[in-house]
């Protein structure tokens, strides 16, 4: 051992240690890739500055990754210096797509992102809430084939693709249990869209790809529940900042217990409409605005929805104690009118009151959570794939 | 580069990159250090082995753990070698400490374990639900006192401490509300006790301790709910693998939910008892006991004990759809005329169940659980240090 007693040793081992090798080899090209995928390209100083690398280290990792397809570079126009000119590397987010289904009840959207999640094609078509099972699906895969013809892609360009669907999904993508959708239950929505892209299509609760959404592109906190507001009321909940399922996927399911009126809030606030009206979303909003305007009756019934609301909320505050609630879905229109009152409600019984936010996502929120999670499982292959298997887009890329 | 493409870049630029190296050999000893741990001493063959490094890089991080003084080596008296024997290594658990302080109504109880998480140490001393805070804090410091004279320490020994206290605990270890201890609220227990040991002392809600000291010698579970029954409920959770205290260290406080009758369910309970008693607990066993006679107002009054602690816990596996409930406390006891009610209770709302457990550790739980939060603080510790600041015990054991 040298003088300092530390850094001698593991080089000394090293030429018979091949296995640490490749496992350090393989930490650094995940570093200068996680640096770079940020979409900004970089001089190899750079480089070497922020991945805190030794600059031949992050000269031998970087070519290598640029050599299997994951950089592109070119000279740098920008310097001034004497010799060779500096090449500028940036990672190819278009080396592979994801894909980001919502199936809802009044509308299928897909998104197609790049792997820096910019979106490069997308498609939405109408459904009908009583629309058959297999009718869904159906518009489903059309939907999809026509956002993958958006982005000029055929489903082999897609590594990963992620569904939400109303209703608790199992851990084997099967929709355990639909309220909302008829025939859902017991459907694979994964199944049908997988052979289309050939890679791997998972299934979550569309309120679990919602808070995905909030926390990538809204408001976003460690641990936070998102609270899907409109005809159907449902959360879903991000827990030391990773998805919280649940063991069967059953997490935040607050609105079976009847008492809290969660079945049928919407309709009893839509119920105080002051005319006549055959669509519980229209009925809704105009309530939101008599009561604006002072309507009795309809301020009645905003603050009997927000109860309601309220007690279910409640207990999964004291359960949890987020630092964030956000409200999002068809009545995060009417945030002015709910957020001061959920707030009060929530201050009178729970000893810390988490702050409270509306969604500016939009109805886009689910089809954008789909595509980070599918994110998410590329970057899982990435730091799960062995050491010894080189990180080709190929390896990682899920397709078979 | 080597023909392979793949082993030889690394090692090439390894002269200039001591920073890289220092983080490898700081990972090679965790491992080393992560195998040895679990008490059984082995031979170096079996080190490599086990941690899947080269025989050459355990050997070296092996001796250098040694001559910290985390090791201790003898000659291996097992093998029947040819030339020099091998030497045995094993984890030298008494190179430091940890108490865990379990401070409740009845009882203060601590107890000193060495770093494999053996007891070496303990002392308990009653303590009346009336005391004084003031009183309360002394009766804790010479509990401590005592605990560690058992251990033949003195507190320079001790590297981490836990205490377990009743109510809501703020991040920064103050009480921020407590219901049951007189003057408790706004105390700071870690702060009287840190000056004995000269390390850092966490204080945590008694439920938090309770769910880790299940996961760790009882029923365990990767998301579980701890229920403490008896003359109070509380809860505590674990999530993901973690402990998971919320926002403001109020997650669990479903109790808050006056309307589920947590605050008052065992004296209801035991006003049941078919005689004259001036102590809940006893009285709640008296009706316990005669509900399993078949006693028709006790089973009664069992039921609805049974149905005021699932209000709470089913709004609670519904919000995290836990895998398992540990029933703890002084009910615990109980437990055969509680879980298949309370299991009857969660089936009939939750579209899945959780497995439902009594826990056997009795009224060890918080103070064991104290032991492990402070283990864990230690762990921590190590896997945080910098790896250019060499790994000595000095470096680890948070004295000042």
């Amino acid at each position: 051992m040298k003088k300092d007693g530390r850094v001698s040793a593991v080089s000394e081992s090293m030429p018979s240690a091949a296995r640490d090798q490749t496992m350090l080899r393989r930490a650094n090209e995940l570093t200068v890739l996680a640096v770079l995928r940020d979409g900004t390209s970089r001089v190899m100083r750079e480089i070497a500055d922020e991945t805190g690398l030794s600059w031949r280290t992050a000269n031998v990792v970087t070519e290598s990754l640029e050599a299997h397809g994951w950089l592109a570079s070119e000279a740098d126009t920008n310097g001034k210096r004497l010799g060779r000119p500096a090449r500028r590397y940036r990672f190819r987010a278009d080396v592979g797509h994801v894909a980001g289904i919502d199936i809802a009840a009044h509308a299928i959207s897909v998104f197609i992102a790049d792997l820096a999640g910019t979106i490069v094609g997308r498609h939405q078509v109408s459904v009908s809430p009583g629309d058959a099972a297999a009718d869904r699906l159906a518009t489903a895969e059309a939907t999809l084939r026509a956002a993958l013809s958006t982005a000029r892609l055929d489903g082999t360009g897609v590594w990963a693709a992620a569904v939400g669907s109303t209703g608790i999904i199992g851990p084997d993508g099967v929709v355990s249990k639909s309220a909302v959708l008829p025939g859902w239950t017991g459907v694979d929505p994964g199944a049908r869209l997988a052979h289309l892209l050939r890679c791997p299509v998972s299934v979550t609760n569309d309120c679990n790809l919602a808070v995905l959404a909030e926390r990538w592109h809204g408001h976003r906190a460690d641990t936070m529940i998102y609270l899907l507001t409109g005809v159907r009321l449902g959360t879903g909940l991000v827990i030391g900042g990773q998805l919280h399922r649940g063991s069967a996927g059953a997490a935040g399911e607050i609105g079976e217990i009847r008492e809290f009126g969660w079945h049928d809030a919407a309709e009893r606030l839509a119920a105080a409409a002051p005319g006549p009206v055959s669509d519980l979303d229209r009925a809704a909003a105009q309530v939101f605005a008599a009561a604006r305007d002072g309507d009795a009756g309809c301020l009645r019934a905003v603050e009997q929805f927000s109860t309601d609301v309220a007690r279910g909320l409640t207990a999964m505050v004291l359960t949890i104690d987020p630092d964030l609630v956000v409200i999002g879905g068809g009545f995060a229109h009417a945030a002015d009118l709910l957020l001061p009152r959920l707030r009060q409600r929530l201050a009178g019984t729970c000893p810390h009151t988490p702050r409270l936010e509306a969604s500016e996502l939009g109805d886009e929120s689910v089809g954008l959570g789909a595509v980070r999670l599918a994110l998410d499982t590329i970057d899982q292959r990435i730091t799960a794939l062995d050491s010894a298997t080189p990180l080709t887009p190929a390896a990682i890329s899920g397709t078979s």
